[in-house]
């Protein structure tokens, strides 16, 4: 796990913006976790024969590895993780009362969030997450064993201790000045760590679970310590419905988070499903990020999110898998949902609507990376990043990708264009052989 | 591979019909690939002392593991299996010209297409699908390569040699009367094969490659061999616009093959996106079956198929992968992708028309059964029919599922549908560790 100087050769791929995906046969150098340098074969051969990378860990790539950025989810629930895949027959707030909050109650136990936890990191980075960020319980303590965990693994993550005050039937929720008080201490209590990969985030559940009182002490706990905000927005009608009705002074579901001044460049929203311009242009204005749940809105039956839409109003879009509305807890499979999604909507009607694959990946990466307000240290391989990335083996033994011998011939680009399309399209983590976060090497199958 | 007796106890799974998912923890006994028995796990204890199980293997489940019919695959193309994954970025006929056509035309080369069939033929049964409806390529002794692989792996397998006789940029067709000989010639070898798992389809590739004289003439074939006969309906609005085009004598796309005599209860259509109530009412009444092929329908950009219509109509429909413009090989997307793609049409204003995952695993295996008339032999464990099954294992080493330790208490009956609705949501090939096909254990990994 040392962070040892390495130089990777052969394929690397990656987004320097929606438009623009990257393909080409090259190096990377990487010092202290950070890239140095990168350019061609050639001129990696030349800087070889010059001694350059005399003492690096030289790794030459198969002709059917390559290189990516590593995957950044951008909203999941790692308490969740023990009810991914069921009760996904019921719309949102059902759900919740049903099946979530009676499990989330669960780690005022920490010796039970400690297993969970350390769990869920190690399952995301064997899926290629390389950054996440969570959602944990109402609990310090049991919130603070996700932070563990992921220090523990090297993982990139942004953690928040989630904020309710209004009463439901679980019995799930907090006082106002107990919560605003936990929330600092969690704060705290993660900053005092002074852990280079993660950081807390204050997590406003979502505006049906919190009053205008406690967001307003958020905002103010988030300003102080200059951290980031999260919370859902607009994922279904009924809770569009149930938050304008407990707030009849505002205008919308966005003007409710406008008036506790939760919406500014550090904040990240889930969902967006249904915003109107209004309230896109609010978000636009206010820097917000948002993180598409391709996979949870489908499953609660929660809308079509219209992801580009939402880009073409100069938002910041990330994904998220939002595990356990979300029922797969892969970043490769909200890039295929968040292709579906944006399909169906352009077969609705509206041309040129979906997003490809190319579009899909820059969401899973550099889209991800800038969300989170990271996009100046990960999510591509620019020199002076952390090399967070993803040493992909499209033909693993033993993955869902079959090599089949003597078919029709390709160039070099070709092939290299394909190997990414195959992976993004078919392949799981069996293909992701190695993963690294700022420079350690965090899983290996190679 | 012998077909020892075996008797499995434990937790099993399968569909009396659309509505009905049976889970019941009990026994199933396999003499000579048949089911000759079952009933619940008293009944297997009394017979096991009387003595009944003498002889039997005898294979106890673990609490987490459980049976269920193999999967049926009712549409996929064989040879196109290397392009899988590839250049979706266009719509059907264009896809068809530029990346299909090419690469069909190579299984000329009896050699490569042993080779492709081969590893085709073991993919599919890795992930569970038993019985398979296949598509060939224009060749006949290339084709015959499938039936081959198909009958060495101890594949359930129905195999057409694809019929063309209209003109194409690829040069991939025949002329009408070599076609007819050749077709009469492959469905005289299949039978000649006298392999009671494996039997031929006539396959005319679709209205826009065929004509009436051509699908006269297949018609006949069928007729006089009794085989079934399998084609592509209404896919895609552009393929439509043709086929009416270059037959204005007809009134509708179902309308051509029913003047050529194509539609009976031995025919099953692929696709059936953008049917009329009239033709739907003409499939129903001819007891034509459907492939629903949800992936392929959404990544070639084809439409969102009304399936649950479909089924109200009377129809008989299975599920179909539909490679490589499916993008997935395994029956357990297609169930998930007929879920994503029946919700969406709910979402966008049809009240309960969502299929469950209830609903979508009995399209998987008994509704493909009988989609392909094998429902007295296959999709369920009804005494007396074959053996074709799966075990699974939800927690399997490795897998995407992982086990967590200490979550809520469940009855037996509420562990019995969480194992299933995880599989279904989340599991792989990885989860299922043995294959059986009449009894005969093609793939095992536990
Ligand atoms: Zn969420
Ligand atoms: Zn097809």
């Amino acid at each position: 796990m040392g962070k040892k100087n390495i130089v990777f050769v052969g394929i690397l791929a990656s987004s320097d913006s929606l438009e623009k995906l990257k393909i080409n046969y090259g190096y990377i150098a990487i010092e202290q976790g950070k890239i140095t340098k990168t350019g061609s074969i050639k001129e990696f051969e030349r800087l070889a024969e010059s001694g350059t990378f005399s003492g690096y860990q030289i790794i030459k790539l198969s002709a059917n590895q390559f290189i990516i950025p590593g995957f950044v989810d951008c909203h999941t629930h790692a308490p969740q993780f023990p009810n991914i895949g069921l009760g996904l027959d019921r719309p949102l707030l059902e759900w919740l009362a049903k099946y979530t909050f009676p499990l989330e109650k669960r780690y005022k136990d920490t010796e039970f969030a400690a297993k969970v936890y350390d769990q869920v990191v190690q399952r995301l980075l064997r899926n290629g997450t390389t950054t996440a960020c969570y959602f944990g319980s109402l609990h310090v303590d049991g919130t603070l064993e996700l932070v563990k965990s992921a220090i523990k693994h090297h993982q990139r993550a942004l953690i928040g201790k989630v904020s309710m005050n209004k009463e439901n039937d679980a019995g799930y929720y907090n006082n106002t000045k107990q919560e605003l008080a936990d929330v600092e201490t969690f704060v705290k209590s993660v900053i005092s760590y002074q852990n280079e990969l993660v950081e807390p985030v204050v997590t406003p559940r979502f505006a049906v679970s919190c009053d205008k009182e406690l967001m307003d002490g958020l905002s103010e706990i988030a300003n102080k310590y200059n951290s980031k905000i999260q919370s859902h927005i607009s994922e279904n009608l009924s809770e569009i419905e149930y938050v304008l009705q407990t707030n009849p002074d505002c205008k919308s579901y966005g003007d409710v988070y406008n008036k506790s001044q939760i919406l500014n460049n550090r904040c990240i929203m889930a969902h967006a499903v249904h915003l109107t311009d209004e309230e896109l242009t609010l978000l636009s204005a206010k820097g917000v990020s948002v993180a598409h749940c391709p996979a949870s809105n489908t499953r609660l039956k929660s809308g079509l999110c219209p992801v580009r839409r939402i880009i073409d109003s100069n938002i910041t879009v990330g994904l998220g898998t939002d595990v356990a509305g979300g029922d797969n807890a892969s970043i490769l499979d909200a890039i295929r949902r968040t292709m579906d999604v944006s399909t169906c909507l352009e077969m609705q009607g509206r041309p040129k609507y979906s997003l490809n694959w190319r579009e899909a990946f820059y969401l899973a990466t550099l889209g991800g990376a800038q969300a989170l307000n990271l996009g100046d240290r990960i999510g591509n391989f620019d020199v002076g990043k952390d090399f967070d990335a993803l040493l992909v083996d499209v033909y693993a033994k033993g993955s869902q990708i079959d090599q089949f011998a003597g078919a029709l011939e390709k160039t070099d680009d070709e092939h290299a264009v394909e190997l990414l399309e195959k992976f993004i399209f078919l392949g799981d983590d069996r293909n992701i052989v190695q993963v690294y976060v700022k420079g350690n090497l965090v899983k290996d199958t190679l």
